[in-house]
């Protein structure tokens, strides 16, 4: 029994790495396909129409690695696209919203939940919606932090520029009363020590790729998709583009060096091994 | 004598848009078509081979309209791809460095001028080549600045935050007694007055949209190109993402409304008037 494929991992750019990241924590066994699509990034600033085309194309660069799962590493992707790759593929598709939806519900105390996110992400209502679905009466207060992305990739992870920026984000989820914030976007993890801060120690942070490491767990578990090998997994990154200060925060999102990175030209839809960049 | 087909102008997304107004205001009587990239928005992040062939793609975009010139009005794809386009398209093709280069020297009193742009434009060094080039022995202080457009995009266009950030990142420049600043990216003339507030009075700001559009006069006013017709020309926009917030940001770039906008599908590779979105 078992399933030795490699899980399949997309996101706008590289900072899905934070989900490889926990993936790699908690089933260490198993392989990893990764692939950012770093000649579009962001995705959080663009029609849903058009992150769903994306989000597609970029499922299928997965696909060809025959992986046994798909995980849309991205919220934005999430939040627009997880229905519509649900219905395309024929193996398990895994978003990085409700992992993270089932987590507040249960963290919170006073039923008073925020959610911070990509102005794409915060437009769709995704969250307010799958919140209330599985719990009426809960409260959700959100709010687009469009500028955390930019202070994360530029370093900025501490400092007055950052806590003010915060200060004004998360002021109006403070006077609100919530108990627990989703952090709903990839990079906001990086700015945990800042958010807490402003918040103080009442605060429940809720981590989206700790959660859907979680979830993946659970759905290898349950239909026996273990990979059954002890031997070294392997784990592939693939990008559409390999910018400057590529492998820094590549590795600062990773917690670790990156390995072998190969690109992909996506107007040739397929992944080429042709340009390598060992790192 | 003259030309009356349209003048093109592309570029990463809608910041171009401030390049098309100076035109507008110079050059009343030009029919005029952009394109904004705006599903790939933005090149400023990605490397010069990517950013060469999107420039390459939004260039044929904009040639299917038979333009009579081809406008770069982004500093990104005219710091790496502005050779790659002029040897491969039939008609004239202006960046948006060269013009800001010229001004700069001729405005610069100590010989010392700073730069700012894109964290792209800063590390090609394509400004201070050319600045060094005609004229050895000035100066050249660099500077990129990466959260400036995200802030612009946000519309904080003043404040501590805003102002904060520019005293980082301008703080180094002043101190190396720069008396004339090229604002290197199309977003940055929006933050004329934070930039001028923390330099004082003294500094001399270049406009790259305003030389820009000097320039293409220069080469319409020598070559005979310019348009006969007393008529009132033609402006079309395309653009290949048409997301939220599209239309004020558009606007507050144009500083007029926009008009009718067309969504190009980019995989297609031809300006589609499939969707359009009248605003």
């Amino acid at each position: 029994m078992g399933d030795a494929r490699p899980i399949g991992v997309f996101d706008s750019g590289i900072g899905g790495l934070t989900v490889v990241r926990e993936i790699m924590a908690l089933l260490p066994n198993e392989s990893i396909v990764y692939f950012g699509d770093t000649a579009r990034v962001p995705y959080g600033t663009k029609s849903p129409e058009v992150v769903r085309a994306f989000a597609l194309q970029d499922t299928r660069c997965l696909m060809k690695h025959d992986v046994k799962m798909v995980v849309a590493a991205c919220h934005t992707a999430s939040s627009v696209a997880l229905d519509d790759l649900k219905g395309a593929f024929p193996v398990p598709v895994h978003g990085v919203i409700e992992p993270g939806v089932r987590a507040a519900l249960e963290a919170t105390r006073n039923n008073t939940i925020g959610v911070i996110g990509t102005r794409a992400t915060i437009l769709t209502g995704t969250y307010e919606r799958k919140l209330t679905a599985l719990r009426k009466n809960v409260r959700v207060e959100s709010r687009a932090c469009p500028l955390f992305v930019p202070l994360v990739e530029e370093g900025w992870l501490d400092g007055d520029i950052t806590r003010g920026t915060a200060a004004i984000y998360l002021d109006p989820l403070k006077e609100k009363g919530i108990d627990t914030l989703i952090l709903g976007c990839t990079h906001y993890p990086l700015l945990k020590s800042v958010i807490r801060d402003f918040f103080g120690n009442g605060i429940r942070l809720i981590d989206s790729a700790e959660e859907t490491s979680k979830t993946i767990r659970e759905t290898l578990q349950s239909n026996g998709m273990e990979n059954p090998a002890r031997s070294d997994p392997e784990r592939l990154f693939f990008v559409s583009d390999i910018p400057a200060h590529f492998q820094q925060v590549g590795e600062q999102c990773l917690g670790m060096p990156l390995g072998s990175v190969h690109q992909v030209n996506l107007e040739m839809d397929e992944m080429s091994r042709g340009r390598n960049h060992e790192t």
